[in-house]
């Protein structure tokens, strides 16, 4: 079979976790539409793991262990303390949660009971880890993560130390919905390939983590936030983005694969952005936002992907941009874990070939005749 | 188009390093025989990265670059001495390459210089985390690397504190370089899927190692040793073998999904074994491996692959079974990292389709009414 290129449209498992069909993103069958305005996070973790809604008593099982399980071992916490305190967060992330697995006795067993603990064991240390790091990094003490609040408030309580504002707590936890799973990205093909091998959960999740970092993947909510700051005023947006054309330079977070008539996770967080900016009276961000997009939409005709208005409702919320790609991480996981216990249920290793180019028939020249 | 599964026989990407041909595998077109007989592990790796055989002046440079990089920074070392000593030797190894990257300044900087000469670190540096952890983990402090001797024999030293014998020095070489590359295999795809974001080289190598991890991969030397282990002699060879058939078990390290002849590395590593073991005075591995050899061909019609061999070589080595899956990634380093440095010289976005299996147009349903 002939290459392609990137694998585009080439079918490389089947699942159950989530679609895209008509431009319609559904998890497990529910539109994103739906569960953007009305789950929280947690409900969408636990219909992305198990199939469908959780009941509340299983809602509440799941808050508890999500609790029980926010704490990191202190010794990970010594190691992230001798991280140079410039590191890269998703260097850091993937760091520590491969030395994780250190910790966990049954970091090797693949039974499908074991890896589902581990996965809620991950999602609730990912927002302990980022924020520990967020604050080591500025020479503070980490802070103990809150029992029974949702994760949302609880990571932006680890960040700052501070009870968050309800509000703030609702748009985060919103875009966490947002980006829990997406079919086949780059991130969740890559976990996958590594899981694929029997290797173990802490490795697929460190190789997702791994691909997340690129820019062409969950690096470019940052890049977007690179460009916002860059561009500084309203007034700059339309000699910034058109020289940026001129020159046939990409602009961060328009365009998707998968989505040729726009990403439908964009309008969502539009509207957080929107909402945000009159909250903290300051629309500057929002409105640049929407300046650049009918720019690149009126001359491109690219519309903006879900990491376009992520990067001013994270920075609205009071983040650094260098922690935008680590929060995408805390919600796509739910997704990896999710695709990781479906690879293993009926798994093959993932081993494709290579069209060969190079050169054949050659021989080994001993050394002194080179 | 429709699913493969395990993408079985699908072409995901072209390539020019190296090639399996009617059962011959060859790196930049010379055949591995050629290169197993007569080629350093040095030669090799040069061989794969720069697409030629390296003369004398080019060799040294390359001598003298792995000497230069091979020490690792200190404060590596204070993490590892943070691990857990029973920590897996891979999941060691996984987080320390990440950590590399956060004292690596260009750590992001993905030209092609830059790329190579992290290469070049980072196939100097393997050998050092890897026999420093081994003997972290007993309480002994890491033995600094040795200057102007071959990678091989540094990695022996390194170990024991002790100038290797030359012999077991040219078997690892030996083994290092039918190790180097293998087309398209599970890790070295991850590798470039991850590069493929635009992520970074300490990121793909992260995801390499995480794959390369799993039993199905690099983790079946490690088994392989681990059954030689339970059958114990000679004697007990013929009921396990025929007692794990007849319960229709994998017997590890036999038959590959490219090699439907067998694996033309196995030859030379049975070739070392048995030299090890005429060295040693004692080939009770040795004879033990060919038993199993002949019962599996004769009754299952499967030959042996790269892995099976290399399991009584290392042993023969004195090295411990859990460090041959991180010697494989020692060599494979070689590869993973050739291969990075061509999949960004042309790079595209790795991200398949999934074919959705599951539930279509659910509702949100609220949670008082689930």
């Amino acid at each position: 079979m002939t290459a392609t290129k990137g694998l585009e449209g080439i079918v490389a498992a089947t699942s159950s976790i989530s679609s895209i069909h008509d431009g319609v993103l559904a998890y497990r069958g529910i539109n994103i539409d739906e569960l953007a305005e009305r789950a929280s996070f947690e409900e969408a973790a636990y219909l992305l793991w198990y199939g469908k809604l959780p009941t509340k008593g299983q809602l509440a099982i799941l808050q508890q262990q999500l609790s029980d399980y926010a704490a990191i071992p202190e010794s990970l916490v010594a190691q992230m303390k001798l991280f140079p305190s410039d590191s890269n967060t998703m260097a850091v992330l993937r760091t520590a949660v491969s030395a994780l697995a250190l910790y966990d006795e049954n970091a090797n067993d693949n039974s499908r009971e074991s890896n589902q603990t581990k996965a809620i064991k991950l999602q609730a240390q990912l927002p302990t880890i980022i924020a520990a790091f967020a604050r080591i990094r500025k020479g503070e003490e980490p802070i103990a993560p809150l029992k029974n609040v949702s994760l949302a408030h609880n990571f932006l309580y680890m960040l700052s130390g501070e009870e968050p504002d309800p509000i703030a707590v609702k748009a985060l936890d919103q875009a966490l919905v947002l980006h829990a799973d997406h079919e086949l990205n780059a991130s969740t093909f890559s976990a996958r390939v590594t899981i694929a091998t029997l290797s173990d959960i802490y490795s697929g999740i460190t190789a997702a983590i791994a691909t997340l970092k690129g820019p062409l993947h969950g690096g470019a909510n940052e890049a977007v936030m690179k460009m916002l700051t860059e561009i500084g005023s309203l007034d700059n947006v339309e000699p910034y983005i058109l020289n940026k054309m001129a020159n046939r330079e990409k602009i961060m977070g328009f365009g998707h694969r998968v989505y040729k008539n726009g990403d439908p996770r964009a309008k969502h967080l539009q509207k957080l952005s929107r909402g945000l900016g009159l909250l903290k009276g300051d629309s500057t961000l929002y409105e640049m936002s929407v300046r650049i997009e009918e720019l690149v939409t009126s001359q491109k005709g690219l519309k903006p992907n879900v990491d376009f208005y992520s990067a001013s409702v994270y920075t609205l919320l009071g983040i650094p941009s260098d922690l935008f790609t680590p929060i995408f991480a805390i919600s796509r996981l739910s997704g990896w874990t999710a695709h990781i216990l479906e690879q293993l249920d009926d798994n093959r290793i993932i081993r494709p070939r290579a069209e060969y180019t190079g050169l054949t028939n050659q021989k080994y020249i001993p050394i002194d005749l080179r």
